[in-house]
């Protein structure tokens, strides 16, 4: 058994303090550093990532394995091409928990007329209730079935809505009508009422969310026209492609956790829109007392020889 | 087998029409009436009510039973004595679904600062996210666990949520931790983030949701203060002492679907308390199409001499 191997820390955008004291207090055998020890650190084995500084990686001759603190991870390819080295995607039941709760948060306010019963509590007006279908009378689209997909649309179809899904390849989840491919996702596009954007950010799907797909969608429905909920990566949507469907009434309303840039500008028009709902990339936080601990249980696994699991399609690149 | 009886329709405070349709529709060989032939009709054997005219059921000599178009009687008893017969409350799954909807929709709103992000989004303000604790870390208690009660609490078990029940009698709920009785109730109150209200209004439980209920929640959580959701009826809660708590910082926030006085007075605090989000009784519109049918079979089955279900404990009268 060889001397358990460095792990570098390298984060960008956002403080890394917490992730340090949780990779110290879950591997205290290992050594963590923010930064390599000069221009080729050989002790360094593992990078826990988000936004590394480019270079900074590809320095590293004996890195073993990238973990990302995220599910998604477009962020390591963002600044350059990585090293070819297995990379790992953040699983965890807490963040899938988490993922959840806001897509099922999302889709009740708009299914329960959220933003309308809020004007009219403004307005002192009691009036009856609006117009309620039955969240079986409403179909939830997931676009993109891994890991927190297919558990938001488990959650959704137990609260009674119809469910149904696509992803590029095909996939079969309990209780929704899976769609797969090109071909699928015309069909799943014209039959639903509120779309859940959850797929990875990759080329095949930059922007993915645009005019043509909304042209795609039915024009009505038992809420009015589609709604768009995006918890996925703000690189998925066109969002001047959204503003105008919304003021066409194409989409009926949106729910927008991620932004082409973020923070989302002060002058971006989204922020004001009545018909959207702004959240500043906060659906589903990464919280690193419950990320690090399986990523160290992965290192110490793979210096005893076994597999990493979670690991990252380097063709696909998710 | 003698003759179907005929069925009394008597519904006041709001429209009739849609009831009158769905009876029609499901029993096309049965006399509906909305006011009985006379002083002394004996050819009524069955009513539907809401809030039945004084005097009109007492002065039918062949009344069997009492439908509730509702989940709950109390307002059978509101303008008087009932006659003497079976009360049956409505139960249906449509009823159940769409409670546990608006349940979950006001949890969630609470939980993922709803209020707070909405007040971000106004000020353009995008900063990091606010404190999120996991669902697992908060604990919703439900008061009541009849059909309602029972639905919510497993949904909100599924999303993550610590679930905890009280009623007046022991029950067993999967998933959820139960509290009974007088000494159960100090128990529950004590340990909870989330109250979630769905009682039947009797003599027992009217105030129920009063100052001294208040006082016997702990004060803070991951929360901040307790938060209050009222989906069962407005005479459960003390609305002065609700405005107290929440000025006072005892409770954090409240979601209130019914009140003492409905419609809400327009003078009404509530209206624009900053803390207080106002539906107006619109947590589970009772459906015609779908509450009827099951009346009806019932009808037939009890002239076929089988017994009622779903029919209310005249002592306790819920």
């Amino acid at each position: 058994m060889t001397e358990k191997g460095t792990v570098l820390l390298s984060i960008t955008g956002f403080p890394a303090d917490d992730w340090m004291a949780a990779l110290t207090a879950a591997a205290p055998d290992r050594r963590i550093v923010s930064e390599p020890d000069g221009p080729e650190d050989a002790s360094i084995r593992y990078a826990v990532v988000w936004k590394p500084e480019p270079d900074v990686l590809s320095r590293l001759p004996n890195l073993q394995a990238i973990f990302s603190v995220g599910a998604g991870v477009d962020h390591v390819f963002a600044a350059g091409e990585p090293p070819a080295v297995p990379i790992v995607r953040a699983v965890s039941w807490d963040l899938t928990m988490r993922m959840s709760e806001y897509v099922v948060w999302r889709v009740l306010d708009h299914h329960r007329s959220g933003a309308a019963y809020r004007q009219r509590q403004a307005n002192r007006i009691w009036e009856e209730e609006l117009n309620q279908p039955a969240a079986s009378d409403v179909t939830v689209g997931i676009m993109g079935l891994g890991e927190l997909g297919t558990d938001a649309a488990g959650k959704l179809a137990n609260l009674g809505f119809r469910v149904t899904g696509w992803s590029r390849s095909a996939k079969t989840v309990d209780n929704v009508t899976c769609h797969h491919g090109e071909d699928g996702l015309k069909t799943f596009l014209s039959d639903l009422d509120i779309l859940v954007v959850l797929l990875p950010l990759t080329k095949a799907t930059r922007h993915i969310v645009d005019g043509d797909l909304f042209a795609k969608m039915k024009e009505r429905g038992p809420l009015g026209a589609p709604i768009l909920i995006n918890a996925g990566r703000g690189g998925l949507q066109d969002e001047a492609a959204i503003l105008t469907a919304l003021d066409a009434g194409r989409l009926g309303a949106a729910s927008l956790d991620v932004f082409e840039t973020e923070p989302l500008p002060a002058n971006s028009p989204l922020w004001s829109h009545p018909k959207v709902t702004v959240t500043p990339h906060a659906a589903a936080i990464s919280v690193p007392a419950e990320l690090v601990p399986p990523m160290v249980r992965q290192m110490d696994a793979h210096e005893a020889g076994e597999p990493l699991s979670d690991t990252v399609d380097p063709t696909r690149r998710y």
